[in-house]
């Protein structure tokens, strides 16, 4: 297998990173991970603008424009005969002498690497039946508008939800209304009461591609978003319960960790095959 | 320049970490900073501990003892003859064969490595006429009791603080009861109120070794401590402010934002005195 390395085409397995990367030092970098079927791109110029968005929030260069990006990721995809799989892109702010917080003098290098890869092995029951899925305090940061590479929270939240069994971690703050569902270990949920749709608004979680095809996808259907604090009761009270993801698409939920829900149910359902649509179209053309 | 890693010294500046290893994914891993003088480490088994206490907490392996980490690491720094300098030790989860948020399956083995370099280039006005610190809102996440590799929140305030000419980014959190102040970007903090000093108490900041041995001495020298929430106001309402890390050992606060403080200040100059011999004792002898 191939990844693509500041510029060259390398052997996956080789050794390219330095110990002093920022990236493995300070989790000082960003990431994106898309979906691909037969060379064409999901939804790539929605993830690129949203790697240089946040590249400028940071301040980290950003060594390539759009359409070079494009070309050598459908070249590493193709290089890796890759035909449903997933694009990996992660920039960091590169590699300085020794490990100082101080950013790395003007015209330091970032390292900027892209690895493609056969889609994870899924459980298509997971669509059929629905997911379930285990609660855990979001112990985040707060810069989860972001794709950081500062993930330890979300692996905890995730494992201890695989080894329950379960698909995916919700994860709940707390304040003084009460507890609160922000999003997932790495998706994003919608939650069905009286017909309508509720989802949390963007405020320190993921501006997700996915959900926000989701809700102009719903919206085009006709149906009613609120976008606003989620409390964890008013989830457990809900008649469907979905997740969304680059990878879960709509996934419907089952389970919330002693609650049950209706899985798919009527909403999920439409939502799910109006989505396959959306999902075949995203596809950039070869 | 060495490093040591997984077993072996190699050229610091040979590549040798793989795009797939899980700290430089997700920041899964966690890492220490040691102060040595001339091949003596200072407080080597309170800095081990901490990193075995941290490993068991996230459930990695450790493939060192405490002995074998003290005997590598006295090479390592014969090797690249650092007579005043710092040892980093970083342990990730390990490299997986794709990027998977799931935990590598039992047996895959941790990445560990060593560097050791000469002591950062310091100031030392700053010990003479103290630092100047800027506040900065504590972005971090929920696992500040360990020294992760999540360190992007304190990235960005710690350069922001240098963009102003700082020393340190002191961040705060904002509750009910107003704005309170964590910790610094890398160090700790204790400021002194009519005659007394105050830190937080370890609540989601770290159990910093220099900070512990600091509140053992000014204990012992017949000092009142207070751990506790420490508000801004508070905080600039005191007479004196000092940090307190492994590489800023006791160094007074001149000023936090606009506000002024007497520095050294009459505690924090019998605590900086006093703070050496702990420093001298605190190496472990050859």
């Amino acid at each position: 297998m191939f990844a693509f390395h500041n510029g060259r085409f390398v052997q996956e397995d080789e050794t390219r990173i330095h110990f002093d990367d920022r990236g493995l030092t300070f989790g000082d970098g960003i990431f994106e991970v898309l979906r691909t079927i037969n060379g064409r791109l999901l939804f790539f110029t929605e993830h690129i603008e949203r790697l240089l968005a946040s590249a400028a929030f940071f301040g980290m260069q950003m060594p390539y424009d759009e359409e070079q990006v494009r070309t050598t990721a459908r070249e590493l995809i193709d290089r890796n005969r890759v035909t449903d799989g997933e694009l990996y892109l992660e920039l960091t702010r590169g590699v300085d002498a020794t490990r100082r917080h101080r950013y790395p003098r003007a015209g330091t290098p970032p390292t900027f690497f892209m690895l493609a890869f056969p889609l994870r092995p899924l459980d298509s029951g997971n669509w059929e039946r629905g997911a379930t899925v285990y609660t855990y305090p979001d112990l985040r940061h707060g810069l989860c508008e972001h794709k950081t590479l500062n993930l330890l929270p979300n692996i905890l939240a995730k494992n201890a939800a695989y080894e329950k069994g379960g698909y995916e971690a919700l994860l709940h703050r707390e304040d003084a209304e009460g507890r609160y569902v922000t999003e997932g270990g790495s998706s994003s949920y919608f939650c069905v009461r009286d017909g309508q749709l509720f989802t949390p608004a963007v405020r320190n979680i993921l501006a997700s591609i996915t959900r926000q095809k989701v809700i102009d996808l719903a919206r085009a259907m006709g149906h009613t978003i609120t976008e606003s604090r989620v409390g964890l009761e008013f989830l457990l009270g809900a008649q469907e319960v979905f997740l969304v993801s680059t990878v879960s698409k709509v996934m419907p939920v089952r389970s919330v960790d002693e609650t049950s829900f209706p899985a798919p149910g009527e909403m999920t359902r439409r939502l799910m095959a109006a989505y396959e649509g959306v999902f075949v179209a995203g596809f950039e053309p070869i």
